[in-house]
């Protein structure tokens, strides 16, 4: 009839079509696999398949062999032949094969590991079971990203002995600064529902060689304390164990009063000394292997302390006595400040801890943020790094962007750690590098540590954005060595993540280096900080003044005038430059050595100012600005032209997120602009546009619904 | 040498395991896909390839030919030859092929369609696009089901208009009752980023006909009706259009006075009603296809018209003038409670709206809660069901289980809905059934409505639970016809969500049907009602009382005392029987004709009372305390047996939720036991157990952190 043979005409396209969408359907990326992807790789690039020799059945080593089968079935496919290369991994203790080949393994230390070719056999080994995991990790890394593994003799073994992350994750389920959802863990089903995502996130962890969690805020609930919280932390240490990934809460320092009865927390107190032996038992008995607390005392309305007229040093050491016989640790951290208000809030934290330089107990680490104000786009060094030699001190670093766009900015922090890790201190002359504070080799100490704020979140791509990731990714890396070069892991990174195509890695990394840069220029150029929206810090706040306090304004800190911009640090000012070592001190104070990134950091200048460019300071802000949303239009067009090398979801996600970077990096140029020349009252460099609004429609914005509040 | 050989011996066994794990890593399933997996079908119940023929390509039409390819290239795969046999799929107005068969389409309706084997060719035809795309769903279902389809006549057309899911999701990313998550709105990122996640919601809720969201909770900010709001709002709409899902707002009455910049929000004021019109064409302007508003006036605090001394009817019809223009709807929420507490507060709701019958505009709807309280786990139906045949009366479902253990009770929810749809209020004699009043037969109404308090947030399995997809699926099966068997629904979703085979269904299914009861019997047998934990409503609370208004504790409703237990409703009582048509209100009122499970809703007895089973009211309560919990161990040995049936991963989620309803429910029996035995002071039948713990223990628990508030 008419119909059938009208129908017979159609097969063909209809039955490809249907072929090809059947299985694409599959195949959508989200995001999920970080950079654990495992897909096959070019042909050119495939080693050949390999056994994998059996071997003891620890926990960790079924970790390690199954990690292996799945990277290298994903990767190279294929089944190996009886004449095919091998892999053994194991350590000399548990596999007699490994300790056969007497292997210098002295220098792999606890958790490092050798990886040596021996004839057709690549032997995997290490002092313990999680070095042979990192080892692992670091292998199917050279496979991932496409270098040979022929012929391998690698030696590694990490230079900071904890490496964390602090998530700043609620009771409640929302995260503190947090913009990639709600938090991982799912606390209402704990202990009894164990999310299969916890597995993928120590694995993850793992593969960077993170081996701690502090699990909740560092604005804590004294109910985090509580035996059935004690049990849901308990579960997620048992999932993150064979891993190597211990769990360390945040304590609240008042929780003796709240959860323990009492009527004070004064460290002092033997009650209140009683009620944390007692604590830290009970917790040890359920989690054996527990890290340790995180305490954030007498800081932005925390209990501590000096609520009772005692020091940091009796709060921290109290609580080190404490988890001290267990084995744990204290992070104490020195973001602190009171509520008298110094002349300069840069200087407090030094204020208070220096001082106390050699009096906290061994397992005591103070926990240092980079810089002396708040994760700022760009700090210098904070001052306590290389003040404190006879005190543990440790890196904290925010991976999470608070103060850098949230999720939908494109802004790798590798550089911005990196420029901290490199600063030197010159505490023991030139080569004091803030890098040698924190893996304690230049003060000798062994307690080491290096925090991230965890940017990590129930969304689906775990961190908010594809891009996001590689700040988690590069934060493990640095962590096992602080001087590994930032660049070089963002192009391993570029490579596991979406394309080891030349092609795609260059520009995906060019583009990533240098957007931190941009993010500076657009939002806070030459040495300015904090002038973000109150409290959300989302976009442009440089005219945010009054409140509760004044070191909590953007005009604190910019201290914009008729006169000029900027904030007098040097000694005709706050003098916070004394807080660092003279040649440091001497550099940032004069302004033929101080570096024009850090310029309005520690000088009050005239707008008429002539910077090294020739331009005076008014046309070299503005001039900034421009820059960087300039650099954010490049970065859209980089991306367009690398859709060829990566899945459509992914990349129409990164394109979107892209647009939305790109009209925030217009909206603060054009709003600090508008703000700033009030003061300067200076026309804009020939070729620069007006910004579009008046002042009041940029500070009439408000955005009673931001994330991470 | 040596090592060598060792290997050589291994590269078997490890080459097999290899090959597995890169293939399994990527088969792991989360519920994602819902009930349209596609997955491929056992080769006995596939039918042969078919060729799609092409056709009108509008944006709906494309959608309906690719998910056709989609499921088909799923569940079928391979390609289709040149004698395949063939689907058409179109209008009589888009496709001469289709217009050519002269279908007899009127029954069709709007958004019906009709699905007709004419030789080799199956033919999916509709009056519209969406019509077709429903068609194709269904077509599709019968697939997946392993329902032969060779020859097929069916017509179909939904018996209720507005098919709506009601979203209580909060613009900052809470859920109000939600238990799966975070809102699936990412408001922050919208306009600019739609979430692709947005298709597959379309997607699903297509598949089972529902035709609108209402986006944002009743319990409403005035913020999403500014022009940011709308915006997203719109970038929603234009994702949803092409799959036929309108949006709607929930609008605050108070709107004019917070973002209006008026003194008051008096509906009969000329400038308030000027307000609303003016908002409504500016919502119009950007969603031309606007579905309406829905409102929550007077009721736990919200603003509304009797703030200003004026009716629900004058606050509703303003509304509506506003809207009416573009051919909105107003829902206008029957659930009200004033601050002056009547004697029994279900008898509220009739007594405020029955007055208005045929007052109301013909685009405003009352939307009426199932039953007068508020979603417990049994309610009579609502007294307003057949008491206003002038009025467009839309039914309140909750699909979300506030009152039913959150997510991790396994509680199928089709029995409860059937339950209520099925009542006959006698409005017009006998077979006056709710349903009938739903779908607006009853009483010859148009505007008619069935909404469902969603269950979906960004979960991986969308609704917190794999079984709590089922509830969804089941709302929406409802709403195109609400006489459909609840049964049927669940075999069809235990198919398309598990496995077609008939030792997983039969089984399955048996669990799921007998859920509800069993939830019934271990929370509030007998016609108990509100005896959850004060807020939350998680766990027993029978002991709740105090705080800010008596009908908010467990108390009120129970009446528990030495003289018995239960609420007399009767003449007797508060006469709430009276509501309902004298027939009705004689059953409910007549201890012989009362329905047990409805008993001590309208009745209050001694504890000796003797039920029909022999057994005293007491020793019956603690009967149907343990019998819940048996029910539910039943529950977790079925599941373990169907095991072979299901994939791994989901199987041991919904294994880990039963442990802990399990456990939830031995709670449940034992605080309640506990807590009424101290009014009956009589023992336990022979054989119950005694609480393990003493009532002080049930009432000590406390879950600050608990989700949903």
């Amino acid at each position: 009839m008419r119909l059938a043979s009208f129908m017979r005409g159609l097969w063909l396209a209809a039955g490809l079509v249907s072929a090809t969408l059947g299985g694409s359907a599959a195949r959508a990326e989200d995001g999920y696999d970080l950079w654990l992807r495992y897909r096959p790789l070019p042909a050119a690039q495939r080693p050949e398949p390999r056994t994998i020799a059996p071997g003891a059945d620890t926990p960790t080593l079924k970790i390690a062999r199954a990690e292996l089968q799945r990277g290298l079935g994903g990767l190279v496919g294929g089944a190996p032949s009886p004449d095919s290369p091998s892999i053994l991994l194991g350590t000399p203790a548990g596999s007699p094969a490994v300790a056969a080949l007497n292997l210098p393994l002295k220098g792999a230390g606890d958790e490092g590991y050798l990886i040596r070719t021996v004839g057709k056999t690549t032997v995997i080994a290490g002092n313990s079971d999680i070095g042979v995991l990192y080892g692992v990790f670091h292998y199917l890394r050279l496979v991932q990203t496409g270098q040979g593994v022929d012929t391998l003799d690698i030696l590694s073994a990490p230079k900071v002995k904890h490496r964390l992350l602090n998530h700043w994750d609620n009771l409640n389920g929302s995260v503190e600064r947090g913009y990639a959802g709600a938090s991982l863990w799912d606390w209402w089903k704990l202990p009894d529902y164990k999310d299969p995502r916890y597995v993928d996130y120590a694995r993850a962890n793992a593969s960077i060689g993170i081996n701690g969690a502090v699990l909740n805020n560092v604005n804590a609930k004294a109910d985090s304390l509580t035996a059935p919280y004690i049990a849901k932390a308990a579960a997620l240490a048992e999932v993150f164990r064979p891993y190597g990934i211990k769990v360390y809460l945040s304590a609240r320092f008042s929780a003796p009063i709240e959860i323990g009865g009492l009527k004070t927390a004064d460290p002092l107190d033997p009650a209140v000394r009683a009620f944390w032996k007692a604590k830290a038992d009970e917790i040890y008995k359920a989690i054996p292997d527990f890290g340790g607390f995180l305490v954030k005392a007498n800081s932005e309305g925390q209990p501590g302390p000096q609520d009772y007229g005692r020091t940091h040093v009796d709060g921290a050491n109290m609580l080190a006595d404490a988890v001290g016989p267990h084995g744990g640790i204290v992070m104490w951290r020195a973001f602190v400040y009171s509520h008298e208000q110094p002349d300069d809030r840069a200087k407090q934290g030094y204020g208070e801890f220096k001082p106390f330089d050699g009096q906290f107990r061994d397992n005591v680490i103070v926990q240092v943020k980079n810089g002396a104000i708040d994760f700022q786009p760009r700090e210098p060094f904070h001052p306590l790094f290389g003040a404190m030699p006879k005190t543990n001190l440790g890196m904290e670093f925010q991976i999470t962007k608070e103060y850098l766009g949230f999720a939908t900015h494109l802004v790798y922090l590798g550089p911005l750690y990196e420029e901290t890790l490199k600063s030197d201190t010159y505490a023991k002359g030139q080569g004091s590098t803030v890098a040698k504070v924190v893996d304690g080799t230049l003060d000798g100490r062994s307690q080491t540590l290096m925090a991230g704020v965890a940017n990590i979140g129930r969304d689906r791509n775990w961190s908010g954005s594809q891009f996001d990731q590689a700040n988690w990714y590069v934060f493990g890396r640095l962590a096992w060595d602080p001087e590994a070069s930032t660049k070089d892991i963002a192009a391993d990174w570029a490579r596991m993540t979406f394309s080891t195509d030349p092609r795609f890695v260059q520009p995906a990394v060019a583009m990533m280096m240098g957007s931190r840069e941009a993010a500076v220029d657009y939002m806070t150029p030459l040495g300015l900080h904090h002038q973000m929206g109150r409290s959300h810090h989302y976009g442009p706040g440089p005219w945010v003044s009054g409140g509760e306090r004044a070191d909590w304004t953007s005009v604190y800190y910019a201290k914009a005038g008729k006169d000029g911009i900027g904030f007098d640090r040097t000694a005709a000012g706050s003098n916070a430059v004394a807080q660092y070592a003279p040649v440091v001190a001497q550099r940032f104070s004069d302004l033929k050595t101080v570096d024009e990134k850090d310029l309005l950091w520690f000088h009050h200048l005239p707008w008429t100012y002539r910077l090294r460019s020739g331009q005076t300071l008014w046309d070299g802000l503005v001039t900034h600005y421009s820059r960087g949303v300039s650099y954010v239009d490049g970065m859209g067009r980089t991306w367009a032209d690398l859709a060829p090398y990566v899945d459509p979801e992914r990349h129409a996600q990164v394109a979107d997120f892209l647009a939305i970077q790109r009209n925030e990096a217009q909206w603060w140029r054009d709003a600090s602009i508008a703000y700033f020349q009030t003061f300067s009252g200076l026309p804009l460099p020939a070729g620069e546009a007006a910004p579009p609004h008046s002042l009041d429609y940029y500070e009439s914005l408000s955005f009673p619904y931001a994330p991470g509040i």
